[in-house]
């Protein structure tokens, strides 16, 4: 099943929300702002900006609202997204002028009931006015499938329950779907057997991967599918969201690591690695501890300076 | 070039000499004995586990002698290696009983003169007799050829001078040679291209891949060198030699990462993760900081227990 590898890749960042509401410590507003315009000069085109959820349940992101008001309006041909998890969320998305609007649920009904207090159809109900909302308001709709490959509760989740979701999701208009190994859990065999399952119901254009560098598999996760024709992935600036030294440490697929991998293998991304470094390392004071992204702590390579 | 992947791979565990050699502190004696035994305990049947140098170069490895004193002859099945840069330390290898000498080298000019101050030409020459010596002791002998992919000061590597450099260590008489991306600066593009380039010249069964996770493509580079065919890889429990905080930090590839790739992919390795977990957790204090192996950080996935 294996291919040529795509010529260009398409980089959802996710930092600025995935990493930020899993860090500890709060970042102020403008240490925000100043980072998703760092991740813009980089050259990121798809940025995650922020959640609108409750401030009680996801303090990091009680902020979303002036952090889209101090931004302005996306560039020309950026887009900033923001998570919704019910239509009063998406009143606030749309008031802030954001331009995808993301839902999430999970492959695992253990996993979506601690998480959202609701099983995986309760979820898809809950989101069927916001889908019906944010498309009819025009927004770029994306659904978010988390324990893709493994669950903490149930152990591993047969990719025909991931199949099943998408369809859902695809059901309620969703225009991409980021399909997640949320704990990090697999490898590229658990990881080809997924695209595998899903490439017949979902086309790579609208197919994201989502990897967590928990156990270091991510960056050969990513190779395991381009080779089955994937290009689209979500990764977050210097890993934000891990950190390097703690026990459990569950990062996302940093971006520095995308792009240095994608760099080596002569794939297009349209990212500049120094600048996109220089953008993480604005938030390290503010999350308080070295960034868990390998190439963000490692010398430049002259030879592989952009 | 891709082919289908190899039902078993063999690792040589390097964490002992390799890992230790650039570690920062002293690691007691016993503690280096106990490690080694840990390791053989978690099914590792090629270790490396000194060096004989100058111990005013190296001083981290200065007991050598009384590490193998202490470990007694390797069991049946399992052997122990030892670096060896001239025919002073053959001797002591030799007296050690150890089974395996290596021998190593560089692919770059400029790192050969700073690392050995000896050319690669030179360096070559004066292997000769320890290779002669090794050989006609009945020991296995090893060739380590570093800087594979990209020099620090040269930039990258020609994959036709690694080429040139091996078969001179061949001429020599290696039986196994260890290419080693000795700074990490490797991806699955170029790493893929040093192997064609190597496999005509040497086949699999003495071909070995030692990468360093620098910049977070170790395990990536093993995917990509698994579907060429090769199958021998270095390894280092809990990454050892590298730190995760550390700018710059350039642990080899962990052997649990290793291992928990091996295991997702269905390939033999005959190494059991939670007792090499606890091998390398012995080494933490002595280190004195966390082990730059994700896998090792992470919690256990009831599902992969073995």
């Amino acid at each position: 099943m294996s291919q040529a590898l795509p010529r260009r890749v398409l980089v959802t960042e996710v930092g600025p929300r995935d990493g930020l509401q899993n860090e500890r410590l709060p970042v102020p507003t403008e240490a925000k702002v100043a980072f998703v315009r760092a991740l813009l000069a980089a050259g990121l085109r798809d940025i995650e900006v922020s959640s609108f959820v409750r401030p009680d349940l996801v303090p990091q992101l009680a902020d979303a609202a002036e952090v889209f008001r101090a931004l302005g309006p996306a560039p020309a041909g950026r887009t900033y997204g923001a998570l919704v998890p019910n239509e009063r969320g998406l009143e606030g998305a749309l008031a802030a002028g954001v331009g995808k609007i993301s839902v999430f649920t999970a492959a695992s009904e253990t996993f979506s009931q601690r998480n959202v207090n609701a099983s995986i159809a309760e979820s898809l109900t809950r989101f069927a006015p916001v889908a019906r909302g944010a498309r009819g308001a025009g927004k770029t709709l994306r659904g978010y499938v988390s324990t893709a490959v493994a669950c903490p509760f149930e152990g591993p989740i047969a990719p025909a329950a991931v199949v099943d979701v998408v369809k859902r999701l695809l059901d309620l208009g969703c225009d991409e779907i980021s399909v997640g190994d949320t704990i990090g859990a697999g490898t590229p065999g658990e990881v080809a057997r997924l695209i595998e399952a899903l490439l017949p119901s979902l086309r790579a254009e609208r197919l994201v991967l989502h990897f967590h560098d928990t156990r270091g598999m991510a960056v050969a996760n990513v190779l395991a599918s381009l080779r089955l024709g994937v290009f689209r992935f979500d990764a977050s600036a210097g890993g934000l969201g891990g950190c390097p030294f703690a026990h459990g440490a569950a990062g996302n697929l940093a971006t520095e690591d995308l792009v240095f991998l994608l760099d080596g293998l002569n794939i297009e991304h349209g990212i500049d690695l120094e600048p996109l470094k220089a953008a993480s390392a604005g938030l390290i004071a503010h999350v308080g501890h070295p960034l868990a992204s390998r190439v963000h702590g490692a010398p430049a390579l002259a030879h592989r300076a952009r």
